[in-house]
């Protein structure tokens, strides 16, 4: 067992309520077509503040609850995809704001599994002798990116950050028991969004645009359905566990439907599969971390259980892990 | 010293060359004054080719050079402040082209600072105790981000991606001795660029727009000529060696005055800091690695040399690495 002791757990979502009813307002769609499709009842959205504002609330959470204090920390990183810019990295920003001065950052973009990306590289820090203090976040402002005339994706997808506090102190009872991490680069047309395209000609005749989100749904659901019950048996076997062992599937909430087909594929009661999609939609990096928060938030998840965090999605990539909470 | 062997060194940069007499045509600049405030006389600019086909020719150069399969690699890391785009990460699509298929990718961000980070970052994952073989790539087509009417900026940047092959092979003569890496996000502001825009209604009025490099460059200076001399201090303190002992200091290329003034500071010759910004100008994350890659090729590196390798900006970041090459 690797030391990764996840200490405490904490998120922050935007004010703003979109319903699908207000997204009917807009475009064509309904609330039944969203609900039976992706299981959405409704999402956050963003109004003035960016990834690092949502980082940095859901941040000091982390701080007050644990005691620490800011400068304690070693490092920091941002799981995202909607990061503030190209630079500064919004890692860097979330530590100027919490005055976590001794801490270095950066962002790792994975779109959806990089919370789990995260949390394996925060692992391999954690492999010093000495005592280290990670804190990783995932935070996403999806509304950026979002083409509000496209009804295909726009009710997919939501704001919101959320994080962990990690350090390497050993315990008996904690730690990351397996990982597999698997990347389809082959695939990589399926879900993009963000894109910005080179030059053509010099001296240039453009300003920059950035492209929203294109999906092709039915790639994306055959990839998960396919890849992440693939990869929960490959860590289990790794950390010499059963499916039956396993108290809690924390999945990346991209769709009900696709986590009901893995329950099934997996031949686990869905009960094992906490889902809470309806109140925030897709959002990315930040999906696993938000539903860790709330299970242990609410005391679903206790110390000593054993979780499976997967996350999937863009690249396209998926990644597993094992941990005793 | 840690297990993390530099195996191949390779690069590539896109064809258009751009000689500040063909930046005087289109702004209020000139030869002399670029050439004097930073050292730089051209710089390579993509067109039509995004930081992915630039990444992806430098990983096919280095796979050739070594010989190792692309289905050999575990991890694909690129370090990137211009991806292609939120999602897929850069290193998926790379993943994709050269059919590294049993590798696992994502982006780092971290700016200038990217390649270092990177190193660091992949050095945590080569402490396994059996074999593995990353791929690190600096990538950036800052083109796509340069404001072409502000010639404060858009005489500094250029384009190109250049990387190396680690493994944790052991070998007596090669590996990490010491690193330090800060980040100063509390300078966050001082240089930005690809900013976008959280919403400010819903539903919202307008598409996303990215934002180009803004830099105080007087800020950028000051800080990277007391944190580069610091960090390498404090590095080879940890690594028991005197600034004597460093045969080459290979650091990034944001600025020819830059580096001498660190030189000076240092009180160590001019001729151990190479310097090749006058034909690339500032290439943030692929600067080191490009650099590195030249003097490898030219063999003015052997193995067994004492290498400084330090990268800083946007963030503030800063990252210095003592490397046995």
């Amino acid at each position: 067992m690797e030391k990764m002791r996840i200490v405490e757990t904490a998120s922050y979502v935007p004010d703003k309520v979109v319903t699908n009813d207000d997204l009917s307002k807009i475009m064509d769609t309904s609330d039944e077509w969203i609900t039976a499709r992706t299981g959405i009842k409704e999402r956050r959205i963003s109004l003035g503040e960016n990834t690092s504002d949502l980082c940095t609330k859901a941040a000091l959470k982390l701080l007050k609850q644990s005691g620490w204090s800011a400068e304690s920390l070693d490092m920091i990183i941002v799981a995202t995809m909607s990061p503030d810019s190209y630079t500064p990295a919004t890692a860097a920003i979330v530590q100027g704001n919490i005055g976590a001065s001794h801490a270095f950052c950066f962002d790792i973009s994975a779109a959806c599994s990089g919370f789990v990306y995260g949390m394996q590289t925060a692992a391999q820090f954690l492999k010093q002798d000495w005592p280290l203090k990670i804190l990783l976040l995932g935070g996403e402002v999806l509304s950026k990116v979002i083409d509000w005339s496209d009804r295909g994706t726009a009710v997919l997808f939501g704001d919101g950050a959320a994080g962990v506090l990690l350090d390497n102190q050993y315990s008996a009872d904690s730690g990351l028991l397996a990982s597999v991490l698997e990347t389809y680069g082959d695939q990589h047309t399926k879900l993009t969004a963000g894109q910005t395209k080179p030059l053509l000609e010099f001296p240039p005749q453009r300003a920059t645009q950035i492209s929203p989100f294109e999906m092709d749904g039915q790639a994306v659901y055959k990839f998960a359905t396919h890849a992440v019950p693939k990869t929960i048996l490959a860590a289990l076997k790794q950390a010499e566990l059963s499916l039956e062992d396993v108290d809690h599937f924390v999945l990346h909430q991209a769709n009900a439907r696709i986590i009901k087909a893995i329950a099934k594929r997996l031949h686990q009661p869905l009960e094992k599969f906490p889902i809470n999609i309806q109140k925030y939609g897709n959002t990315s990096a930040a999906s696993e971390p938000l539903l860790l928060d709330e299970l242990v938030a609410s005391q679903q998840i206790k110390r000593g259980d054993i979780i499976v965090l997967s996350g999937f999605g863009g690249g396209l990539t998926v990644g597993t892990q094992i941990i005793k909470y």
